[in-house]
């Protein structure tokens, strides 16, 4: 019985993110899903993304999923651009975003002109990965401290990304992360992907990261 | 609809929980559910915490939880206890323990005396609060590298632990934790909280934290 009904949430959801291609199609954007456990350096990484996009005259636009607060949307303040919050302690406390939550979101940008916009998940390696937000691209990223087994033990959120950030690498020594071997879990999940090291803090292939971003926009 | 399903698995659940305290009484066992969210260190914490406890002649089994693998349970071999794997996969591929699959698996421990039992559940700082695993003291694990704003993002996780663990103390320079601002978080979401700061790295209050749960049992 239950089995049932998840499976009829999945198939709205799927539903829904159709219609959000469409809807982007129609405006020429194109839509960004991070994801992470929480704690990877979503919005680090956005924080200093966005600056560098704007340069590149993107106009851009932040959707933020958290269960509960603004801490997110209010990192996000100073740089300007419009952000819209999605609390899901709204719709039942979800660990994850829906395409209908995100579609709701996506209509307070109704009267701007963007051309990307980006949208950070709710931190979790499980959930968000079986819901279709309706983006063109998922972004996981994944930190060094986390211990190289993450792709090994949380597959789908692995398959279902186009590009891995490796994240923190200005960490790499202090943990002794094994990087060769985070790409070799990588590669065995999904041979695919796209995979770039990268590090907030240091500014490291941030350069980069946007040019690539710029590049598929 | 779906949430009055939702609220009958969460009283299914509730009702589970029930015979698991039944059961551990009855055996004079304890168990304690670990959680966090991936790569937070409850594994290295487990291989550094359970020869202590060893030595204070306990004696422990472990319930290893995860989405796939057995990758944490291959860690604890060279340990020498017993150890059981429950993969979520065969139930759903659900992002937390649920009483019911706990109890199958302490149905493995049977026939062995034991005196406590460590319940490492699926990395999730959200969906495994919901759940009442029948543990008798919840210890959530948290990182320095994931950012003080946790328990404000993720309330439930921290208002259902009894215990939190700071964990990787030994890189709090490397990431400019704040710790004091951690406890102020901490505070402020669940005020009767323990907290201690570990490193498994370093063994860092290892000792302290082993005498506590003998003190406890």
């Amino acid at each position: 019985m239950e089995i049932k009904i998840v499976r009829k949430i999945l198939e709205a959801n799927d539903f829904a993110a159709l219609k959000i291609r469409e809807h982007l199609r129609e405006k020429h954007q194109r839509m960004i899903n991070f994801m992470s456990a929480p704690g990877a350096g979503k919005t680090a990484f956005l924080e200093k993304l966005i600056p560098v996009l704007l340069k590149h005259e993107l106009k851009v636009g932040v959707i933020e999923g958290d269960i509960t607060t603004t801490c997110d949307a209010d990192r996000l303040k100073p740089l300007g651009i419009p952000v819209v919050q999605i609390n899901t302690e709204f719709f039942g406390g979800d660990c994850h975003l829906t395409a209908n939550t995100v579609f709701g979101a996506l209509k307070e940008f109704e009267d701007i002109r963007l051309n990307i916009i980006l949208l950070e998940n709710v931190g979790n390696l499980v959930c968000p990965a079986e819901f279709d937000t309706g983006s063109d691209l998922n972004i996981v990223l994944w930190s060094v401290t986390e211990g190289e087994d993450k792709p090994l033990k949380y597959p789908l959120m692995f398959q279902k990304a186009n590009w891995v950030l490796i994240t923190k690498v200005d960490l790499q020594d202090a943990v002794k992360a094994d990087i060769k071997l985070m790409y070799e879990n990588l590669r065995k999940i999904n041979p695919s992907l796209k995979i770039f090291e990268i590090s907030s803090k240091t500014n490291f292939n941030i350069g980069k990261l946007a040019q690539e971003i710029v590049n598929t926009n």
